[in-house]
């Protein structure tokens, strides 16, 4: 296999002078052209007996089939052998109970770094997603010294094939993740060699990011890499730990959100992208050039998912796609993100659905806790942030929005009973709920009427008290949750009455055309039966920065989207 | 309650003779006004009396607290109580081994139709779900005549709450799906009524639906509603008992997917659907208004799922929408629809991918058949299909291109070694495979390379057989996975090193340029150490509507998106 790695040596380029020559030359450009000449036989001499040696420890290369570049993986004929495939996961090595010194074993992983400490001795440290390992390369009767070098200069970031046997460090390694192994190398092969300059390194990617407004520390004396580099060369950026962590993490709450619903008798829902016209607002929509026509966006599932309870479907739930035209460019804002919605019919009250809901989340945070706790731990380990503090089983904190605006005066804060509460006063409201609940995730109920959508349902004292004048005033079934004094959730109890549905549409504090196209078949979902019902939003992102404590929504996107960012 | 439901009787009309009379009345006209006269004096003394009459039943009426129209829910102060939103589910009830006659429950139902047999009697069948049961309404010394006519006549699909007495019916009830039950009703109250007059009815919706080119038969006598009025009152028509077990079903494969993948490793990701450039062929991609610039709908996150193998992460699976700007308009195409895609880096063989797809798809049908039964049974028993016939596990047909060529050469189809294969070829050649493996369920492997995108890794045969001046000449390692002979999914090893994929995409029968805004970061994730890997895509739709042999993959979509409809 050794063969293959050697570059084909090239025949040293003959002096320029030599090709030219119409006059004749000079004497010092005679001088000039024996001395090249001189150097160019030393050259080729040095060069032919390199090549010599080097063909000469080829034949004594006693390793020379156990290291070298394969050949591209698919691009010749395949032969399924005894050991095809069997490879081992260094986490799971590294969990072993038993004592595994000794054993054998064959794996392939990427070399996050290599260097060659001696002539009779390389480090290479392997790792396979969130573990690294340290490997030994040393010569002896059985491994050449030329494979000590070729693996010391194998660029980082290359994917290799390690056969190789496990022992017990002298003293615990500190430089790798799993610091009690190391595995002493018996063969090694390159699978896809990188490019040896890296547009930014992995390492570099694993640092912390500042907050908005911050400044960046520098770390160790290494290079500041920004968020915009970071995204621009996301593939690489992504390769970082944490990152692999933050997105287990990401699918975890998604996991464990489908999990604890579909054990409810949640349906999953696949409700359409592309609209026939804007239903809810068309100020944040994008359009789509679709045929002849316009389509839009979809900026939430929200009507179709009222839809599917109008159409029978109890309790519905969907993982997908949001879309929103805000051109803000916070940390906080994307312009497609990850919903996880929900809806369902209740019995008698909106409450069962809050109820369900804050079992809902509980259930997430701690799967989180319990289930993704390696990764947690390792994403805080960058990004330092307070453990979340969840409340007590049954007493999650849930105020009146009338409660939490009385919580903010009697703390100082001057604010109308029917003000929309700013980000700032939202976190300032979380600090004191964990201050008074000891809970970092609580509910704010019964919003203002005139703050919600037109769907919401007003609430029973506004509608006892109706009047024709003020049809906006008093409060509404609605609620969103929050965690660390960031709203992550939003919902309410919908109208399920298309008269009532109409009316509302029309005097709405930005009133809708119930007549229009994108919102008729809405309202028509209603004429034939419909069941009270409820539900909400969740914005996926935003659960995963605010319970890693990310400093940018960003972070918690593969590939995020912002006004100014469509690439990668 | 019962006054609640009592229509404000209005007076009569006065004649309108009587409002005019600008000029002296003729001798006829003051006879025919007597008689109006006295026809209004009989009338109103009759309406009189009726009210009167009614005003005693209703005084008289035992029931008067048992029935009626509910408030609308969430509009009236809520008082928990210690019954509050215990309800059962009629499925389960009908499942109970024990016999639950004589048992008193409630239930909030659909009325699927009301009739009053007579004036002590009224049929109600109310259902939930995909069950339903026969209410009886039989008047009694506890039970008033008025409430017979009540629940007797509340309109189809209008949402009730019913408190009512398990019993044993004298014979099975042969019009409802629980047959061995039936509920006397002691309290009905319409928590939504419907409008009397719906656009199409649910039973209609629950007749099938002709195959593309075939006629729609007429069914006992109802109209015939087709395909476009029923996707016009998409809410209605999913109101189907058929409808519900095709999106219980259609959960059910996401489902399966996600579980089988999850106890491989996979992890869940969300890949972007807007992008900056089109990436997979420029023909068939949504165009987007994105602030002053332009964006594009994913047509696949092939790309993406890609990267993040080049990311590190291993073994990536993702549901999601996918947006095709076809213009057909056939049975089997849709603009938007549910993509199950996948992508993982092998070892040494992308057999090992396609094995593990095999056993994707197996574990998904097996599922099916064992948790879906009920479901897949009523939707068999209105569209009638085959059983699907399963090979044996561990031995799903896995052919060769080459090998498919010549089984139809020798059923006489004439067709060269490297065309593509036509969809009435394809359906041939899966009858073929049905008929000498068993099986409805097999794959293809080893499709021309000329046919398959420019990301496709050639053959190791292709690779060293190479001809510069017929790059395109020869097979490739990509696979199609078939259900009763139509493609549900489409796969391959992907080309995992940038110079080579540099050079295919230059060769490729439709060249792209490996430095356009769309590609060239795709290009560079392959730069740095990418491990070889393979994967596929699979269309949701299209295996349910295989699975259960629909006409028409718009019955496997909630708000099907087609080149005409965009709308619910």
């Amino acid at each position: 296999m050794a063969e293959q790695s050697n570059n084909s040596q090239e025949l040293p380029e003959r002096p320029k002078e030599e090709q030219e020559g119409e006059k004749g030359p000079s004497k010092s450009a005679l001088k000039k052209a024996a001395k090249e000449k001189e150097k160019a036989e030393k050259a080729a001499k040095r060069q032919a007996e390199e090549a010599a040696k080097k063909a000469a420890d080829d034949a004594n290369d006693v390793s020379k089939e156990d290291y070298g570049d394969l050949p591209m993986l698919g691009s010749q004929p395949y032969v399924p052998h005894a050991d095809s495939a069997k490879r081992i996961s260094l986490t799971e090595l590294a969990q072993q109970n038993e004592d595994v010194s000794g054993k054998e074993v064959t794996f392939r992983a990427i070399v996050e770094n290599a260097r060659n400490q001696a002539a009779k001795l390389s480090f290479v440290v392997f790792r396979q997603g969130i573990s690294t390992i340290q490997g030994v390369v040393a010569a002896s009767d059985k491994l050449s010294r030329q494979m000590v070098k070729f693996a010391g200069s194998i660029p980082s970031e290359s994917v290799v094939l390690v056969h190789a046997l496990v022992e017990k460090p002298k003293e615990a390694v500190k430089s790798t993740t799993i610091q009690h192994l190391e595995v002493h190398v018996k063969q090694l092969f390159v699978i896809a060699k990188a490019e040896p300059q890296l547009p930014m390194q992995v390492e570099d990617a694993e640092r912390p990011l500042p907050g908005e407004g911050e400044e960046q520390v520098e770390n160790e004396g290494r290079p500041i890499v920004t968020l915009n580099t970071r995204l621009n060369n996301r593939v690489i950026d992504l390769r970082g730990k944490h990152n692999h962590a933050i997105f287990t993490i990401k699918d975890g709450v998604t996991l464990l959100f489908q999990e604890y619903l579909r054990s409810k008798g949640f349906i999953g829902a696949n409700t359409p992208r592309l609209l026939g016209a804007p239903s809810e607002g068309g100020a944040s929509v994008f359009e789509v050039s679709y045929f002849a026509t316009k389509a839009f966006l979809a900026q939430s599932p929200q009507l179709y998912k009222q839809m599917l309870i109008a159409a029978r479907f109890e309790k519905v739930m969907e993982v997908g796609p949001i879309f929103r035209a805000e051109n803000s460019n916070t940390a906080r804002h994307l312009t497609e993100f990850t919903g996880l919605d929900l809806e369902m019919a209740f019995e008698e009250d909106y409450h069962e659905v809050v109820t369900l809901l804050e079992e809902l989340m509980l259930f997430i945070f701690n799967g989180l806790r319990t289930r993704y706790k390696l990764e947690t731990d390792l994403v805080r380990s960058i990004y330092h942030v307070e453990d979340f503090a969840l409340p007590a089983a049954g007493s999650v904190p849930r105020l009146t929005f009338a409660e939490g605006i009385q919580m903010l005066r009697d703390d100082g804060v001057e604010i109308g009973d029917f003000d929309d509460l700013s980000t700032p006063d939202e976190k300032r409201l979380g600090a004191l709920v964990l201050k008074k609940y000891g809970s970092d995730f609580y509910v704010l109920d019964q919003y203002p009427l005139a703050i919600r959508p037109f769907y919401t349902m007003p609430s029973a004292e506004t509608q006892a008290k109706y009047d024709a004048s003020k049809p906006n005033d008093g409060y509404s079934n609605s609620y969103d949750f929050f965690m660390r004094g960031q709203e992550i959730m939003s919902g309410a109890q919908r109208i399920h009455d298309a008269g009532f549905l109409e009316k509302r549409m029309k005097e709405h504090v930005t009133p809708v055309d119930p007549k229009s196209e994108g919102l008729r078949d809405y309202v028509n979902a209603f004429r034939y039966g419909c069941p009270p019902h409820a539900g909400g939003g969740i914005g996926l992102e935003r659960i995963v920065m605010l319970w890693l404590g990310l400093p940018n929504v960003r972070l918690a996107s593969l590939f995020p989207r912002d006004p100014g960012r469509l690439a990668p």
